[in-house]
């Protein structure tokens, strides 16, 4: 099986799928439109999780599991999010399968038909907020700050690995809160989570702000999401975080009683990253050779290669080798030694460029005279030899190093790739270029929707900002209070 | 709300029940069988996670995710494990809801209809060989031991909260061998990880034994299990470990190519082990003031409790707790500090009580005073006033001691109620008293499946010994090799 990978010039999305399928990411399964997480992307995505779930808990959120199927009529309650979610869903029909009477395999028995048909959930609001109604009576319940991880689902039509998928993993929280003003606390502390999650870990630069109302998610009062820039121009929502208002308490009557003993509706936010995020890191970072991984998320972070002819030689190579790995282990730096006889050394540089490893150790027989090892970095393809002594300081170094880097170059990628348009016909043209298009809008959803239809280009988010930056809209002439960014996305 | 428990000799599956739900472990959805987990049960969930992850890590192992639905035919290809899973199960068979015509709420859309019924997954052996047979060419891609987190659904008539419902969580191990005797070997490795889990962490005594061929994994060839006895006399299967053969290879095709350049089919285990632990935990060492728990899966292993009767009051205890809390937990213990002030000591008590922390500290005037602290035990309830100086290391010997007093009253009460049964007559007497109790079988099913309808005992499982201890069938007299473990069961 070849490995070889697409370069991004001749076809982007060829590239993309090739890193994700060779790198071992992620691959297609026999159910469509779900994949199969293999076990490189999986610890990928574990690293992911560890650190999200760590900061929740240090935020004070706990975790809980709530039921997969919900009944369809909950969807009902709250209209606006009906028309969002309960529409392209898997939907289960009945509970039981029997032998056919042909005995040649097994058919739906249809004596088995379910009074109500249950929804694969596709995000869990409904479920939650009926379950919140038990949980919630008095101001000494709240907040309630529950997160949890799940998988999920939605019907797509069109499914990319990560990007796009019938079933999913995230993590969904959904809190309760006395006032209005914690709930938009919350939902502002989430959304800087996240941006500090996706800045510091995956080293992605990306822009916070608020969606406009047609991109807002359904159900929600206010959405908030971060927004990262892909290396083909195109901008992909990595987490958003909503104030939902008291739009779910008043759908499922979640009431409680203030200190003043007077009923009020609750109020309440959700929030959520996904396995998209794995799709994010790839785009962000990654070359013709392969996967580039941010040390903090790399399953190996370091990879050490002997290179010898004999048994002799890698007896004597791997008495240096093990104290390095031992030395880097004290340091909390993982390290892969790969002493394996059946793949030769260029075959395993290869493999390990092409899986993302961040440091790339290599030991030979001169090495071995001279006291040396050779070092190599994956984010610049550079290689040095160094002296053995204190190899697990300079190590460490390198992989801070490498992480600042790698933020560094995707951030001068962006800025490289952010224009302001001032008139309609320099939009069009910048955006058919690619990239970050800040521009002035009147704030109206039919303006919006007009330059969607002749650009494909959207609304990413109106930015967080306290300039005042008054102008007037690219396509209407009206006035404008601040620019907001515009882009093609995924 | 009231939280008051059912005593166990009045109604033993009502104790269970409050305490499950009132020890805020978990509470039944609005969906048929479906259960929410709560924050307080999902925090044990974890720690369970946490310490099979690391040992399932330590042993070779990584994890992936494969999804979630299945498609009806894969079923098919396995002759005995469709008849053991294929059967009570959700199926999803339309991907879309629509507006209804009335205008009043959403309908399936009937358009949109698969062409191939989905199976939300009750287990992964099919989907996840169907994917093998990529992943696995030659024995340099031997063996593969892969775990997956995930969430199953066996749609259960009769549901009880963490015993059986619907959906429940469970890991589910899946691996590949080139030979029969790593394979065996694998199944082997598990089942003792499995034992010594419950052992040293859950504090619950096992049987480690072979499943007879009535009670074996729909697929399998051979199935060994972990049986714990519960407080009211029966049996609960803790998890389970089987070997495959290579029925599920045959099945899916999964052909390697051998060293020598032979094809030959890949030899496979399965292995689960679920939330039903927690219904295990639950019953192995709860009493009637609540739950009861190992100090090792207590998400806080020590409570204090302030006691005083103004703000100046509380300041002066708070300065101890803080310095009694920063030392527990620089020994790695999970400490709360409830100083709420809109409950009274006593009903915190009662709550940390019903929650089955491990140890209570509380502090009042005359320990500030005297330098002293309450420390009382959940376990045995007993409570003794301790100087405060070194109470860190007192509390972590008093924590250790909970840990193995609780396996040992365990095990008191399985040795109490095991017994051996030398006839019939005396088979059913005891049977009917309830417990463990080993008799002589002679190995048929005929006889397993008279003793059931009589009795509705089961062989838990043939216990592993090496001991000769020929006798003859307590049912038909005939010559049997060993005692086997009959036992009610849940």
């Amino acid at each position: 099986m070849s490995k070889k990978i697409t370069p991004r010039s001749q076809d982007y999305s060829l590239w993309y799928n090739d890193i994700v399928q060779h790198a071992d990411l992620a691959e297609n399964s026999g159910v469509r439109g779900c994949m199969v997480i293999k076990p490189y992307g999986y610890a990928i995505w574990e690293k992911m999780q560890a650190e999200l779930d760590k900061k929740f808990k240090q935020t004070g959120h706990v975790n809980a599991y709530f039921p997969l199927f919900i009944p369809k009529s909950y969807f009902s309650k709250e209209a606006d999010h009906v028309d969002g979610f309960a529409k392209e869903c898997a939907v289960v029909t009945h509970y039981r399968l029997k032998n056919s009477e042909d005995g040649k395999g097994i058919v739906v028995d249809e004596a088995a038909k379910l009074e109500e048909e249950l929804i694969v959930r596709p995000t869990s609001e409904t479920i939650i907020w009926d379950t919140y109604r038990k949980w919630i009576q008095s101001y000494r319940d709240l907040p309630l700050l529950v997160n949890q991880w799940a998988n999920v689902v939605r019907w797509e039509m069109r499914t990319r690995l990560f990007l796009r998928t019938a079933e999913f993993l995230w993590q969904e929280g959904h809190t309760a809160h006395a006032t209005k003003e914690e709930a938009l606390e919350e939902t502002d502390k989430i959304i800087n989570l996240y941006s500090d999650f996706a800045q510091d870990f995956m080293a992605m630069p990306v822009v916070i702000g608020a969606k406009s109302e047609n991109e807002r998610f359904a159900g929600a009062l206010e959405t908030y999401t971060i927004e990262a820039l892909m290396q083909d121009g195109k901008a992909l929502q990595a987490g958003t975080s909503h104030f939902l208002g008291q739009n779910f308490a008043k759908a499922f009557d979640v009431k409680f009683a203030t200190k003043e003993g007077t009923q009020e509706y609750v109020w309440a936010t959700s929030w959520g990253v996904s396995t998209r995020l794995m799709g994010a890191l790839v785009m962000t970072h990654s070359d013709d050779k392969g996967l580039v991984l941010p040390p903090k998320l790399a399953p190996h972070q370091v990879v050490i290669v002997p290179i010898y002819r004999n048994n002799e030689q890698l007896e004597k190579i791997k008495e240096i080798v093990l104290e390095i790995k031992s030395s880097l282990e004290h340091r909390n730096i993982s390290v892969k030694f790969d002493d394996r006889d059946t793949h030769k050394p260029g075959w395993k540089f290869a493999e390990y460029e092409l899986k993302g490893v961040p440091v790339r150790l290599a030991i030979g027989m001169r090495d071995v005279e001279n006291g040396t090892v050779e070092v190599a970095r994956r984010d610049t393809l550079e290689k040095e030899t160094l002296k053995v002594e204190n190899i697990d300081v300079k190590v460490e170094n390198l992989l801070h190093k490498i992480q600042k880097n790698l933020f560094d170059k995707a951030n001068d990628f962006r800025e490289e790739n952010t224009f302001k348009a001032d008139s309609y016909e320099e939009f069009k043209e910048l955006i058919e270029k690619g990239g970050f298009v800040y521009a002035h809008w009147d704030g109206t959803s039919e303006t919006e929707e007009i330059i969607k239809n002749d650009t494909k280009a959207t609304i990413r988010c109106i930015p967080e900002t306290s300039e005042i930056n008054e102008g007037k809209c690219i396509l209407s002439g009206k006035k404008s209070k601040q620019r907001v960014l515009f882009a093609k996305a995924y």
